[in-house]
């Protein structure tokens, strides 16, 4: 569990290296397979005050297991992503500039070029918005919900992030820290997506062969990028 | 009044740190309502040669009490608002670059998500141009009152921050800390909404349901944002 | 000689602290009214190579009095405006990004807000065009002249910059340094005034009465911005 | 062979400097003529790892003759412009986000200043679209011939870069530390481009005229820019 809370911890400190928060606005949480505990930011906490010792761990159905502050807001919507999608094992959530722009536009961001497929194998996908109900009644959960609705039966590693509508990104990886990794392209393309767009109203979506060559360039079975250690990553 | 003078020096000096101002364009005070004093950076000062002893003290009507420079040029502005809202203890003034823009451009900020939601309870409100008399005679004094007859009925700290017309953003607080704090938020939300405009020309403000949600999460007495000793912040 | 020397490598290097230029993209002259001698950086010398003693001394007709490199490129243009215009003391091009991109454009900027107001009393004018025969023959010296064809019977202090068509702003001042303010200046009111006219493209220039109050603020026998020792500033 | 490798390194590192590049996506090489040897970057490996002991030495064929590590995977893509363009001496390949754009859009960038006609002798070209069949076998390869085919009887040295369609920019010099220069360039004209034809979507490439007068200005044989030892710089 030390090593886990150091990592969630290095990879929230991370938000803060890729400029991708202001003040409190972000949180990263990592999950420990084996015990089913997830180490989660403490809610509106200063970057500056945060440290492996004051992480928050909580179980998987919300119990507080260590640590005194309360957990992030958001960590039902962390929870349910966890108990869907066996094979994450971090997640990150920000409200940086553009992919949040992407959000409250309430737009999918096509992949517009390679730099986008090299990570996301398709569009990153924008929720609906959530019902009346649904945002009065367990809103963090249901946030989840629609998350998982909304990737349905696409990979979640191929596709390791999306927007919610009216709200900002979610990311997420294998670990902690590929998360982060994920929450920077995420923002990278959404920022590349706009201005593209300001250049040429009319492009679209590169197509299947280019996105293949791409994708799997860097993931996969016959992945090519990298040195032979990193090919997953 | 040697506690507000740190303070408010400290948050001067802060909007420098959040990139806010340009040279000399910015000025935060705070007040001490026991006393009715009011503390603010002195005019076209470089914020390398501010400190706690040089800030200027000023009483509600404007008569200097301590300092030998001279207020900021907007102080009448300020001291209005305390007259006005006494719910308020800081105010600030920049000339941000996405708020002043919404400033030029003449129109509310519409809350287009959650990141607006957090903080503003409804749009950023942009006021009406000054008339050419207000211009003329007591122009500090009437952006103030301007700014007054705009909020309304409001509650003020529930609406911290408003954009006047043609010339720039001020933002308030229960503190000068909390009051820099509204103006990162107001720039960072005119940012978000500017680009967000740019990806769908027809978006729309965020329904009530959602606003609630997200502004009361984290004020009044029912928050569940952040720590218990943090959820008025 | 010595101390205009300091201050126009100081100035030079004060571009780069306000991000005003790539490479060598600029440039900072000073002139001596008494002797009539004009100190500018040499052209193409990086700027970490740039020292008080590498400056370069001309006369107003262009002779290299001291110093061993070439001066700037952009010379004959400073020479132009000094020439021409006895109340200014310090030149300043760059090719500042926003500034460049409304010379590009071929627009002049309107005043669309007090940031504007505060500096420059009216429109930052473009030039026109110059003709294949101005480009072929004397191009520098031409660039002074239409620049000075351009501010026409304006007052230069009135109106401390200009953008030159299809290539870049220059600005001026009393000083190399006021002169770098202004190129400050011009490079944040033309940042602001695309995005303005993103939010809202029926916006126009601010009227005459907010333009007099704001201008004559900060500037003229009655100004009442910043300490009595800055009001010229 | 070491001093090319510390070349190409310090190059590679540029790149940062320049914030041309998010996380590994960028690299450098640089070709020694006599031997036909060629130093790259190792593929995916952070920037704080990289030295210049582990950047790779392969043939013009593409066979690995000095390093353990692999070379990047657009090996093959530099190794195509060092064989068909006998003047370069290296090449930059990055992501940077208005370049990037540019690509996406599929649109050639048009000298619309100065700033541009500096260093590009006309448009930046834009390749076409690979084919199916392109992208499936030797995609790097067929990468290095669309834009062999763009360049068509260009001089490489007088259009030191271009856009690859949906991809990004490459660019080139005599040497790894111009052709970084160029790739800076390329980046800011790319961001300019974008801005200008927003303040004016009429805006058209600036005449052969000044276009002429611009480069020659700084490269050729009458160039008169900087000084003598930097002309052809």
């Amino acid at each position: 569990m030390d090593l886990l809370r150091e990592q969630v911890w290095q990879a929230n400190m991370d938000l803060q290296k890729h400029d991708l928060v202001t003040f409190t606005w972000g949180n990263v949480s990592g999950i420990d397979r084996e015990s089913g505990l997830v180490v989660i930011k403490p809610s509106g906490v200063a970057y500056e005050d945060l440290s492996p010792a004051n992480m928050v761990v909580v179980d998987l159905c919300g119990q507080r297991i260590e640590g005194e502050l309360n957990p992030s807001s958001d960590t039902e919507t962390h929870l349910e992503l966890y108990r869907v999608f066996p094979q994450i094992g971090g997640i990150v959530h920000t409200h940086s500039m553009n992919a949040t722009s992407w959000a409250q536009a309430g737009k999918p961001i096509p992949p517009l070029g390679t730099t986008h497929a090299d990570y996301f194998y398709g569009h990153v996908p924008c929720t609906r918005s959530l019902t009346d109900a649904e945002i009065q009644q367990d809103y963090e959960l249901n946030t989840g919900k629609v998350i998982v609705e909304t990737i349905g039966q696409q990979e979640p590693l191929a596709i390791p992030g999306i927007i919610v509508k009216e709200h900002g990104p979610f990311s997420w990886g294998k670990t902690p820290d590929q998360a982060v990794h994920n929450a920077v392209v995420l923002e990278t393309v959404a920022a590349m997506a706009l201005k593209t767009l300001q250049i040429n109203a009319d492009v679209h979506a590169i197509n299947q062969t280019l996105l293949d060559k791409h994708y799997l360039r860097k993931h996969g079975k016959n992945a090519y990028y990298g040195q032979q250690e990193h090919n997953e990553k």
